[in-house]
């Protein structure tokens, strides 16, 4: 498939109007070829998913962060912020970037995680439209709603709030959502799942008394690659698609 | 003791002049009393810990963390930015942040750190000196320095690297250290003991090959209470000091 | 009545979305009650007006001018920016502005001027409508309008331009009007009536022709107060009023 | 006298590194002469000390107050900013101005406002060093003071404090000042004489319980121009001087 | 006719809304008469045409570029920025400037230049919509198009690009076009004709592969003048007009 | 040569610090190998000499200007902005940048303008001190003086001023000096040359009266590269070092 075709898929799967302003995505790193055979899912650009890229021989690494958001003034192997940029360049591979625009469109990364946790009455949550607040089957103690989100996550969260409260309405955004609490409260949400959050959001939310489940950004967001996979097989079905093998979350436990 | 002079041993003990310019340090709740007879000691200024304090009937709370960075335009009970203020204001309490300037100083957050990791050659890490580096007694593998973290740190740390490497050279920076570590690095690091970073910033510590260990916000800084105890103690000894019981680790494990 | 109620019978009166864009208005410090049941009405929130409130035992201080603009990075009783406010909330006292919506709005400072001076055909002066311009009953010298404006609002108004001149359209802001002489003039106003004006803008009344009278920024807002009492006990009638009788008007004469 | 050699002894009697940031100081609209020959003093540039220039065919206008401070991108009669400037141009006449730079050097505006009130052991007054403090050669009533003030200056001077209260140590700034209330009282000042103040500034004189006694922005600042002769007629004395007959305090009594 | 009509006429002819952002057009110095009778016509207000109008004159100077585009903060014959516009004031000549108005204009700049060429299917360029991109009346080799721009524009013309490519499409933008490169590409010019570029334009010109044609600031824009002198005949009938003797290319041949 | 030995090399003849503050030079992108054996000496990183430096099989591409001087988010062959860092890097070459640090330092571009035309009693321009002005052997009329320029730096250069004025005194900059023509003149020169300048710095050097030859910017900067190749061939000898030869000054004339 030419990549410029791809590009508008991927743009019909994630608009990039949705991207919030700050934002990076897109095509970041152009391919050798036009023609795109084998793309590489993953959700950031490391030195270890450009190396898979390469081994595996792609056209196009398309991952959830970009690997940079700011302007970059040189371009490096051995830096941290374009190394694996660099590397994709050197072997003639793409990198292609859908991030807060995959966050936010219908069956990213939010409505996966509604999905996940068999959330109805799914409503997006203002004002910026990106995570989602939805009711589930059946009222839980928050100890058992973080429960069931490590099992569907495969993660090991951790949260605030009195285990025993019985929650119903619950908010997600995956990755770090420590900065939309007050969104989330004024949306009705009786706990609030999200990917990590800084210590004085963590506060925040005790003292709004609002349970925050944080299940890890990797966790949270790594669901997504199934389902942009699904998409892409319908709307670019000629590529070879592979989910990246080598990405595991990037925290050991001692 | 008169509260210009408990505010001038508090200069002594973390400087004004040692914080950054983003942070909110000194006097920032004015008591009703200028004399101060008790002081309760704790990391922040929350609903919780300002409960405390008017249970135990102290004249001031001294928190590391200011309850507001950013001015405030209005002051409520009900807001979770300044309703902890406000209910210490409302009892006739003051509230006295020591915040960066706690960890930069001699004594501080992270000499305190490096002591229970019994760091021997410390010194400060520029460009900001705040956190700190020196050698460990004997080298260790990173998965036993996690050990030792979560020993004197009495936390449930996790990191990044290899579980095998041995690590001699370690920089410490309790709190939020994440944008530190290309300072760390350039300092001479072999590890990176600090409370918390981003998934992003989590990524370029792997890039660098630099391991992180996270042991938490709360964990890597309640140790300074212990500390400043000491040396208000000696220094301010007329007063008598309640270090914090109800504050406790914000996240729960599932 | 409770404070929720009464904070929207107040945006009745004095919609939020007509305040200046640098304004800090709505309820400022908040109550210990969420029951309104006694409120005093003054122009600002001083120590004077705090210790009245206190006095009187009310439940909220509604005031034209907020107590502080810019945020506020501490609170405290000796600080002559947040002292009243925190006297108040001291003494569990709420503190609500309403300035340049009060200005602004229909009823307000500024149609109470142009319904003290008995002016016909009102209407706002663009661009910012805070201001309003009419015509005098009857034609009238400069010097004997500037006798009727301190007849009216019981001030000692100053003036440039030729006593003799007779004026018929006369412009009125309450307050520090000195910014909008260009306005005044554009929407045809032959002289007008403010509280204050810089030197600068003195010598731009007089270079532009247009004769300026100064009646003071107290005396030309303080006759919002009544008004507002007016307003308030038809939208709000469940709650006992006073207007302040400690606030003076702040300069003496020589 | 050489127009050059004119300027730089107004360099020395004012020196543009004493100005303010803010300020727009110099030789601001160029003479058709480089022979200065006839120069008229005043504290405006206005159409009428324009008109005057004119009249007295002086090469030069010297003011207090640049005409104006902010750039300005079209210059023309009628406009209330540019309207004098174009006139003197129009006619071969430049304009000098020494605003803050002549506030703040030695036997400049507020040097004189000292030796008017016969103030000893004057001081310049930090951080700005613009204003002077000083001893009154006998303690006074504040009522008193406020008499002596109005009588030197020719002025009806205003002000907020208690008529009694005996004062000493008084703070002079001619213009402007209500800026600087808090800097006249960290430096000691039990009264404060300035020209205007805006009357949220008169309100944080109350709060702060210091007198502030408000004699005009021009009759504060109009003795310096007798000062500045005789500084002239000493620095240049082959130029003829002329102190404005034309300008007159603006503001009328009713 | 009157100043305010013949300014009107002038807007009419080129629209002030139709100006960008950081322009200053209208009437930057204003005449002595409100009476026009006499209008010279330039595309640079400078010392050279400033003395014209003075010899010939004239009322007003109309130029294409206004005399300053940012604020100044003193006027002087001396001064290279307002030297040419103190003349016309201290000589009583008003200036009046059409710069990106008349650019973008019906008739303006960049119509006159589609109209030399012959262009036909006559657009503007987005999204500013200042320059024009039309069709040659038969393809041309790019140097015999060279040849063309310097023959209609007198220019000395200098070219990137194949002389032996055949263009058909191009775009004109007089004055300096260097930034408009891309928008010029984008709209699907062939080859591009502007005034000036610098370095990096060009060679940003040369990597687009977008043969860029630079006849000269002067020369580009010169050609309005004939066109302007047109509509003013028309909507302006009474006013007796001049185009510039005076003003020539400002740069020599070696 | 290690790549970083040649880096510091570099930095001795052209250090960081003397470059503008907008600027980016240095390392902009990582070659393959850290062994440096052969460089390519350009004025511009463009798609033509990154296509010579691949065919020569250099290590690195040293270049005047640098690619990009503002961050770029993303990287593309067929990006008129990235396009040729993209193909060095894609073929594992290097690029490294010196630009207003080889304007500014000793032996740098400006010094070689100044060595060409003999120029004696040669001194830095403030403020930047990056041009350079001295005196010519003997005084030459202005048309003889452009073509001496022309001849030593085989270009087609222009100017403004009168043909006869003898001129001894000369400024010289190399590149787009247009904007340092007030310094030329403060620093004492009778002529100024650079490479290019606008319309609007044209008409200043005409309002100042000093004349101002424009002979290009590649014309006045190609002449370094000698000189570097020089300064090189003594710091870093190992080193084969290669003068473009493909690239041209980037105008045709018709």
């Amino acid at each position: 498939m030419d990549l410029k075709e791809f590009c508008s898929r991927m743009e019909q799967i994630a608009p990039r109007a949705l991207a919030l302003d700050f934002d990076n995505v897109g095509l970041l790193v152009e391919p050798d070829h036009t023609e795109i055979r084998k793309v590489l899912l993953a959700l950031d650009c490391t030195s270890i998913t450009a190396q898979e890229a390469i081994d595996l021989g792609v056209d196009l690494l398309v991952t959830h962060h970009p690997q940079f958001f700011h302007g970059v003034k040189s371009i490096g192997f051995s830096s941290p912020i374009t190394g694996a940029a660099a590397l994709l360049l050197r072997h003639g591979i793409g990198h292609f970037a859908a991030h807060t625009n995959l966050d936010a469109t219908e069956g990213g990364v939010n409505d996966t995680l509604a999905y996940l946790l068999a959330l109805t009455d799914v409503h997006s949550i203002p004002p910026e439209n990106i995570g989602r607040i939805g009711v589930l089957p059946s009222p839980l103690k928050l100890s058992a709603l973080v429960k069931e989100c490590n099992r569907v996550l495969d993660s090991h969260g951790v949260y605030t709030g009195d285990p025993d409260r019985i929650v119903s309405r619950v908010a997600v955004l995956g990755g770090a959502g420590g900065g939309d609490i007050g969104y989330a409260q004024e949306a009705g949400a009786e706990a609030y799942l999200t990917g990590e959050a800084k210590h004085s959001q963590i506060l925040e939310a005790r003292e709004r008394d609002l349970p925050l489940i944080l299940c890890g950004h990797y966790e949270t967001e790594k669901v997504v690659l199934k389902s942009l996979l699904d998409r892409l097989q319908i709307l670019a079905p000629d590529v070879q698609y592979h989910i990246t093998l080598r990405e595991k979350a990037p925290l050991l436990f001692s």
